[in-house]
């Protein structure tokens, strides 16, 4: 792109926010907000505050798994934080969460006889035991799906299972392709254990083809042996299938050093603009503050905290006071427990509060494309009519499912809480998820920080107008 | 993002795909199309091929200036990939190219008395003369405007002109902030020498707080002494704003070993799918082959070749014959000289043959969100009403600007032929532009996918309706 386009653009003929789509011209109206909107946008831009506060986040204390010294000081700067922006109310709010530790010196090794070794790259699931000191050793074999590991029978005794199905790549949606196949890394250790497999290894969960393994929470069936599961990396799923093919009898040698300690106090981080006129109706804005312990849990979730924070800051920077209560909450445990969303949902409240509706970002930091929305016919139509307000941000597309798991015990508890999430741009989410690559450097400044003038916007009208 | 909304997805409730937005929703009508998007869909997610086609075009053959080696290797590139695709009637089409070359060991740095010298990354704009064999030294003199350089009067005599006007951070599209910012880089030199300066510097048109410069073109007017201009990179330029807030007679030393060459025979690549009943009303794709010699222009504009190509390869590989002619054309030139452009439109064609619309892809590699459309108002509401089709694909919004550097010749040409330009996310796009940060590992395999696959779909309806 260059000269012409340029030229043309200086004359002001390139803005692009007009659209042709008939469908979504503009009614002949009143379209209230549109200004709001536009300072809240304009100074969004120009200030890109989430980004300063992710960088604080990611740069200072790095991963936070649920239990460590740094998710212990993710609350402190969660806290800080929001009493500096000016919040009131800040507040934390206890949960006891889980404390598994990754240990030293995990690793693999696949072999053949008469080859060299083959280093693979793992890392230990969420959850995982550990194996005993000097590792474990079997065959391995691979299967595509947790039936065809239940029906190995015999076969498994003593071996390692090996689970190998990708993301369906025809899947537009990278969360639904995730979805898909992360039962193999949710349940894959007891469903191998159930027919005598020694170990797991399951293909990471990732749309990226390199030698990163991608963590994240596996759990333990009852009344089956809790045998030691690892990740290994898109290329580490290759070559061991690839060997496999030629020799059926390759064997891996896995070390795993994890361990589960005993449960540690935590907290969620809570603050909020008190409503003027029903300051009872709350709008809760939140994304979770523990993260992986690999990579900097920069989209995951460092965006949706520093999203959260910076779309209350916004409307406080732009002098809007709201007639209803709109509150973040940055959740503990969401990547291994969910301790922190169960302690919220039941903590004691006035008898009056009720959470109109709950915002949730956990989808990464990403240009934002539209929310998802969980609610009735009539609520969702209210909330999609203020689709204009979000169509210059490219924020527009409502899709029906606003659910998560910080929001999801408030839906259970209160059927009228409309639940709703950000949806930014899915393509490169999981090439960084639960790995060492989920680094601040795979964030743009401008696309997360238009996420957060969507959130802002949309806590707005919702606060201005109900559900 | 974890195990609930995995789990969620698994059982299918997380497919994104129904949009609340009542005005979008299905009319309740045949819609035809659908299921050959599909297919389109499916092949391309699942074969990746416009990825590989630009890894090989940047890793084998890299930079690719008009005029240079690299370049004629492109187009040769192009011809046997059009070959080995199985298009119709491969051929080139010549044109005659400018020649610049960048040359070696340019450089600046920063002097103030008593002080060690600071060196400024820099690189010289295309087409800027060079400076004497040991550089050009003057005192510096900064202002934001072609305006404010043009009443610089007396003051700038024997000075360097530091344009140093940032992108405006408010405007969301980043092309409408170039466009805005980029006279200074274009005409910026001429307007420095008229008020009498040795030398110009001007702040990179860039997004990104890094030190990478920008080139770009530039261009002389006539009557007024060439001087050497410069890009420098966005850090730079901020270090000598701030130096001249405390040293206003600090001075730069610049050189440039810049030179323009004579012409060069090269040639547009044109290959296409014969229509089936209309044949002489051609569908035309296409992207530019060169590049800027800084990077490898992988989203500037490798990615918009591979598309083209990978688009026309899809209909070929789904067996989709189109009515209509679907041709593409890779233009050589389009950074400095659009001589391809004009090459292609004046070239002889048969009198019965024309374009009925020209889709350039040149906006990057990113997730694909829409089209833009210059044609009348009948035309836009024809193709605007195929956006179901595109809404899959997050890329069914409509903008009413089509115009690109390579088709605009084909509309002055002929009113009645439609101008589309694919619209991807713009965030990160001038990051990279023009810079030696433009490589293959800024783009995502699955959004650029996701673009050949809209080039593909709207390409075939055009052909197979008209407009």
């Amino acid at each position: 792109m260059s000269r012409t386009a340029a030229v043309v653009a200086v004359l002001g003929l390139c803005v692009g926010s007009v659209l042709v789509h008939s469908a979504l011209s503009a009614p002949h109206q009143a379209r209230p907000y549109v200004e709001e909107s536009a300072q809240i946008t304009k100074r969004g831009l120009t200030d890109l505050d989430a980004y300063a506060m992710l960088a604080e986040l990611t740069g200072r204390i790095g991963a936070r798994l649920s239990g460590s010294p740094e998710a212990a000081k993710a609350v402190a700067w969660g806290q800080q934080t929001m009493t500096r922006l000016g919040f009131e109310n800040v507040h934390l709010e206890p949960c006891r969460v889980p404390h598994w530790v990754r240990g030293k010196g995990e690793r693999a090794a696949l072999y053949s006889a008469g080859e060299s070794e083959t280093p693979l790259a793992i890392c230990a699931l969420g959850g995982s035991v550990a194996t005993p000191k000097n590792g474990v050793t079997g065959e391995v074999i691979e299967v595509h799906s947790l039936e065809e590991a239940a029906k190995l029978g015999d076969r498994a005794k003593g071996k390692i299972v090996f689970y190998n199905r990708p993301f369906d790549p025809t899947l537009i949606n990278t969360f639904e392709a995730y979805g898909r196949a992360v039962d193999q890394r949710y349940a894959g250790a007891s469903v191998a254990a159930k027919v005598g497999a020694v170990a797991a290894l399951v293909r990471s969960m990732s749309t990226a083809r390199d030698n990163a393994p991608h963590t994240g929470m596996m759990a333990y069936a009852p009344d089956v042996p809790k045998i030691p599961v690892a990740a290994v990396s898109i290329l580490g799923a290759e070559t061991l299938s690839d060997r496999l093919k030629r020799d059926p009898h390759a064997r891996v040698h896995l070390v795993l050093s994890c361990r589960t300690l005993p449960d540690v106090d935590s907290a969620n981080v809570v603050g909020e603009l008190v409503g003027t006129e029903k300051p009872n109706e709350v709008v809760l804005m939140g994304g979770h503050l523990d993260s992986w312990d690999l990579g900097r849990g920069a989209h995951d979730d460092g965006a949706g905290c520093a999203q959260s924070l910076e779309a209350l800051s916004l409307l406080k920077r732009s002098g809007l006071r709201p007639n209803r209560t709109i509150r973040v909450v940055l959740f503990m445990n969401e990547e291994n427990g969910a301790r922190g969303a169960q302690a919220y949902a039941a903590a004691p409240r006035p008898a009056s509060e009720r959470h109109i509706a709950a915002i949730e970002s956990d989808s990464g930091g990403f240009a934002p494309r539209g929310f998802g929305v969980t609610a009735n016919t009539a609520r969702r139509a209210k909330i999609a009519g203020w689709a204009y307000l979000l169509e210059p941000l490219g924020a527009d597309r409502f899709s029906p499912y606003g659910e998560g798991t910080d929001i999801e015990p408030l839906g259970a508890k209160d059927k009228n809480t409309a639940l709703i999430g950000l949806e930014p741009e899915s393509q490169r989410y999981f090439d960084y998820h639960h790995s060492l690559n989920d680094t601040l450097d795979k964030v743009n400044p401008r696309e997360l920080e238009l996420g957060a003038i969507s959130m802002a916007i949309l806590s707005y009208v919702l606060a201005q107008e109900g559900v």
